[in-house]
């Protein structure tokens, strides 16, 4: 999963595209979701989003749009 | 709501557009409105926007403008 | 007031220009006056402006002009 | 006193120049002096400037550069 | 192992290519893991990756994808 | 000292030239020597440099190069 | 050493190649060691680098690659 076929970060993302990926900001925050879309900022779409802080799942989002400037690290999960 | 129709982040927020959407910001306000404007900054424009502060409805705001690098995160409410 | 007039988040200031809109800061300040001008960095100019802090007008300001990286929100007041 | 002649923010200074203007920064500082100088990053020279902090004069300065990502608001004094 | 080849800085990391590196952040935590691929503004993956804090592995995460600008600094492990 | 011969903020930087400067940064420490370069980021070169904080010298420096980032203000010293 | 030949920042950078630097960081860290390459956005390859801390030697690092945005002040050691 998120196996990259190049040697450019963005493929990296773009492998893990339909796939579950964890998303850490900066606020400590992490949103757990399928990968549904990125762009040059990494700014990021998932699907069926969890918010979770703390070890903990805080709140069920569904679809969630994260400004790429919050983002620490993105991991399958 | 929300269902981005191709595969970029922008798109996403295309598909919300008239519709409810809550903003969390880096300062922990959040704002729950109408979405009615974007561009590639993020910069949203709410209508009917309440602001949210700890769980709270702290104020009713109308119209609200959000400068794109404050948010955090973007979610159907 | 602030009614946009198309579908771009400027278009929402273009709309409140010479009207009254309250500010809000990165820093917690708030300032409320009427709006003058403002451009692609969301510079801002208000005439007749007060500065506000933690829910007390603080200083009578006059013309104010607010850079717009410091900026979170911009509401009519 | 800094009353614009167009619509853009740059106006304001433009028409601020050689007055007294008061300009606050991210870090609590405000200087007061002569608006000799600015660029569109609202880069500041001002010339017969004084610091002030907490509402004291910290400092007589003459001639002072800001750097304008420092800045948040600046004001006829 | 990173011997730059050149006298640019993305040389050093291109020279580091499947080799193990340490990212720091900063936010504290820090990363070692094969350095997969990167890019202009030093997003980062890597393959096999730990996160580490306070000198202890937190977890095993596989791959990572890092945003640039969280990084501090980068090493050979 | 540091009179600018135009209008440009870096007008009075380049008036300042081989002139002794005070330059402060965000985190509080204070530079003064010999300017001796900059450019338009205001990355700054001073020469015979002293390191100030709290008041206090803390180390003489010699050469120092400064990034313009971190930079609030430049003044004759 | 780390004489400017011209009068750009980057000239005194340039002429510190290969010799020894200390490079502190916006996060209290510092690295000394011997300059082999940067680039406009200040990003910094040093060899043979030492990290301090609180005025100790924290690690030896060998080669290190240091994020420009990262870095408040460079100066020959």
């Amino acid at each position: 999963m998120m196996e990259e076929t190049g040697s450019r970060p963005l493929d990296a993302l773009n492998a893990a595209r339909n796939k579950t990926v964890m998303i850490e900001l900066k606020n400590g925050f992490s949103y757990i979701g399928k990968l549904k879309a990125f762009d040059i900022h990494i700014n990021i779409v998932l699907h069926e989003a969890e918010e979770h802080h703390n070890g903990e799942v805080r709140r069920k989002l569904g679809t969630v749009f994260i400004r790429g400037d919050t983002i620490t690290i993105i991991s399958p999960s």
